[in-house]
């Protein structure tokens, strides 16, 4: 593959993983995000959310009806071979804002296959002033 | 920059941010490490550190004395542009272990400038099979 392609392949790759984070989260359609923009398995690593399609769908469709409104914003979007991070910040209205690190792993043809993620309250004091993002 | 310059900066950048955490972290030199790694300014978002190499030496200073054999191990190293990601396994003796996505912004000289991070205990028991790395 030639740099320019390798090039093209990674913004893709973000591209979806973009789109497909807003989709299931920020649209509350979690199952059209898995049918328009995950592979064939879906790998999960969050210890939170079961495994595979099913436990992906269950978690989203749940947490959709507690949380109306919850919103994601993308802060950065980092991409290496078939690896997508998201640096993201989560207003869960009722609950708190989270800093969220995603870490998304493409197959060939652009799909979602795997996540994993380390989630953290965004606490309202800080010994810096620099805020988590 | 030639797409090889490209990649020879991005790995160069990998090498400086793995070799930096381990010498702050695992070896306990925090001062050592700013002082072979860092840029002119140190800026940071963990909530939890002060800004800037003293908060930064503070921090590090204080709990290699009260968590000592604490161990990091680098599971993800992943780099564009400017920024470097580790996914990183911590393990605090007494304490816990945590999983933690740090991004480090790296200057043109290769030094590092800017960190933020997100950690989370690592649960006892999860929803899928499959560890949080």
């Amino acid at each position: 593959m030639s740099d320019h392609e390798q090039f093209g392949r990674l913004e893709r790759n973000k591209q979806n993983v973009v789109a497909f984070y807003d989709l299931m989260f920020n649209q509350c359609r979690p199952r059209e995000a898995l049918e328009r923009y995950a592979g064939a398995t879906y790998t999960q690593h969050n210890p939170g959310v079961g495994d595979g399609k099913s436990g992906f769908i269950a978690y989203f469709e749940d947490v959709a009806e507690r949380y109306p409104g919850k919103r994601v914003e993308f802060k950065r979007v980092i991409a290496e071979d078939n690896l997508v991070v998201l640096h993201c910040r989560q207003d869960w209205p009722g609950d708190h804002v989270w800093a969220g690190i995603d870490i998304f792993r493409i197959d060939d043809d652009g799909k979602i296959v795997e996540h994993g993620d380390v989630l953290q309250i965004v606490p309202q004091e800080a010994k810096n002033p620099n805020g988590m993002f």
